[in-house]
């Protein structure tokens, strides 16, 4: 039941790294299973790059370095794979408002000016589809945008960013500081000579946003989300990990917050992307190396979970085309994908508000009355003790201390009076926990 | 952004048991929300229920016994929950003809009459969503069928059936025999009065046609797929498989298989349902309980994993839901789902030229001479072997073989004729093998 049409779907694409030579590679090579799955031929329009010179392989006939030309030429679908917000936030303002419709994995982008791009999609009509801006290959953002649209997200959990989770991953079996072990993946081609997106966070935070956006229909921006990267993260950090079974990671945590109780609650959301303390036995604690796993939870749908590989030329182009095949296809057999709706317009709550769990390890004086004192500090602060364990070592003693869930500003206040105590000698470590019973 | 029409979409809903009930509640309770998300008012037209009297708990003037009226009246969308093949076929193609959308989780309906169904809904530009057909909860079909549409998937592989997981796990943890595990299932209402659905493999066999249509865009009906299902499974099976640090797992596998190299290849597909032996430390292994969890590697996106709950009244619901909103909002917005695509019409390979591997426990004769004579009949079929391991115990030997990937026929012929040889006093155990390098 194929009605192929004559006309072709013409499409450009921006930008010829890793993944457009991936994605062109494709569009190229499977023109006929693509045009199968499309009801009409696909006729790959034109590249931008920035230096056509430097891209023998490419055909020539194709390249330009005009990108702005490309997409107001005469072009149905704009496939984006530059990156960064300026000049190519013009650009696909101006598809969209010519009613092209655009594919593109620009997290960056997506999480500052998402807002601007859909209104502009919305009201021409065309599809805007960025499944490859998160979790590469992994199908997430369809899943919640459509699977899910007739349930109630609760909350959205996983690893996002494969650079901090391999340098976490190494840190944890290898023992090495987090310097050596940055030095390690930037040698191995994982970490970017300026790692600071990855490593600060802001690529997860930019990941959290377009995540909470969707699944709270509610429009949250990166400037929203609470970020924290992993440079303080410490081998001593990873060491008081595992001597309670844990292991660090670096997690996107977006959730639905209802204060009070039933219909009177007022609801509200957080985004957070900070280093985590979880079991050893947690699904999340196996995702290893590059790989990405995110959890979802919804009121009806329980618990999902869904991992595979976040990056790389071939996984991350399968999510391109993906969405490329999709809004083909609805321009040959006319309609538009699902738009976006932040309808609910739930506000963001701050971190300090946010309900969070710490792990603190502490070197301390080894009298009597110590802990009293310290417990002391949580009593005033509000902040429940979940378990304490006590060590010996020499002069020292080791305490570590896990608490009942807080607000994440009790839980800083506590851990700064108590840093003040003549008693405590070191706070050694400070780490939220995830992934067990409060 | 949302557009508000005043004329509601009207839905009807088929059935109204632990799944109904869900979706009713939500369609009535959430009302507002979802008409957030699909830009206009749900109206709820109608339930039909073989006995109205009996729901007390349902508005009284929604209930109908006849669900063919309410098929024919001015309703937009049909909600089945009835299952099975009449007179629900009948109804949904009434339905589909008239333009009105379709979504169900009629798996064996699908399975079989699939084609009729999508050529039904082709024709006449309506929806048929099915989501909630295969593993629950666990959005799949949907990033099968729009995600990866610019990939090519090559393997599907996965615990579809929550009732026989249920049951293998129960017996891999206590180690009882199937018969008491399946009492005891029933007991918890893990299993149905008449289990044979489940544990005959049936229901993970029309869930391998649906899932193996929808990935190698090739029609596959339940009678293309071979099924086997765990009555066969005994205590030492279980024993068998934990001595080697394996478990056993009922699986539905659908594999794009091509024969010969490169271009020239002929490929067909294979759909299949069997016990099989996986290592312990597979992500797989882990699935307990009622919950599903399914592999998927596609050439571009490499592998991917979907986990969480495959059945129960509000994750099925959740999946219904979802499908709705889908079909709503195409029914406002204008536009339609994707089709169904069968354009490969790949040919379905019999499980006898399937390749596979198998484990095979044997008891025989401790004398010299007995594995030469055993691995003579491996040869004579061609079949490679890639481990023997013997343990002897008083007069007999434990032997255990694992193969190479050799096709099916050929490793059935083999364990038949060495079920003959007077040197084996018993098969103790053929099982396959998944999940390990070959």
């Amino acid at each position: 039941m194929n009605e192929r049409r004559e006309a072709p779907v013409r499409v450009a694409l921006l930008g010829c790294g890793t993944v457009g030579s991936e994605v062109t590679r494709r569009l190229l090579g499977d023109a006929d299973e693509l045009a199968a799955r499309i009801g009409a031929p696909v006729e790959l329009a034109g590249i931008a790059v920035r230096r056509p010179d430097k891209h023998p392989e490419l055909p020539q006939h194709l390249l330009t370095a005009d990108a702005g030309e490309l997409v107001e030429s005469d072009v149905d679908v704009v496939i984006e794979l530059i990156g960064g917000i300026e000049p190519v936030r013009g650009w696909l303002l101006t598809a969209l408002r010519k009613g092209k419709s655009v594919v593109t994995g620009n997290k960056a982008l997506l999480a500052e000016h998402g807002a601007e791009l859909a209104a502009a999609a919305g009201e021409s009509g065309a599809d805007l589809y960025y499944e490859a801006a998160v979790a590469g290959a992994i199908p997430l953002l369809r899943p919640l945008r459509e699977s899910l649209a007739g349930d109630r997200i609760t909350r959205v959990m996983g690893i996002v960013n494969g650079t901090t989770n391999f340098i976490l991953s190494a840190m944890d079996s290898t023992g090495a500081s987090y310097a050596e072990t940055l030095d390690e993946a930037t040698r191995l081609g994982y970490a970017e000579a300026d790692p600071s997106a990855d490593v600060d966070g802001y690529d997860a935070a930019s990941k959290a946003a377009i995540l909470a956006s969707l699944a709270f229909h509610t429009r949250v921006t990166a400037s929203d989300v609470h970020r924290e990267g992993i440079t303080g993260i410490s081998a001593s950090d990873i060491v008081a990990a595992k001597r309670l079974n844990r292991t660090v990671k670096l997690l996107a945590i977006c959730e639905r917050v209802t204060a009070g109780e039933g219909a009177d609650g007022t609801e509200s959301v957080s985004a957070r992307v900070h280093p985590v303390m979880i079991p050893r036995n947690h699904q999340l604690a196996g995702v290893g190396g590059a790989f990405n796993a995110v959890y979802v939870e919804a009121e009806a749908a329980g618990e999902l979970m869904f991992y595979g590989q976040g990056a790389g030329g071939a996984p991350t182009a399968s999510a391109v085309l993906g969405d490329f095949v999709a809004a083909a296809r609805n321009r040959v057999a006319g309609g538009r994908g699902p738009r976006e709706s932040a309808h609910a317009a739930l506000p963001v709550r701050p971190m300090g508000q946010t309900p969070t769990r710490y792990h603190i390890s502490l070197d301390v004086a080894d009298k009597p009355g110590v802990l009293a004192q310290i417990a002391q500090v949580f009593a005033v602060h509000g902040v429940s003790i979940a378990a304490v364990r006590q060590r010996d070592k020499h002069s020292t003693a080791s305490l570590v201390v896990v608490t009942h869930l807080a607000p994440d500003a009790a839980l800083q206040a506590t851990v700064s009076e108590i840093s003040k105590l003549d008693v405590v000698r070191e706070v050694v470590s400070v780490m939220r926990v995830e992934g067990e019973d409060s």
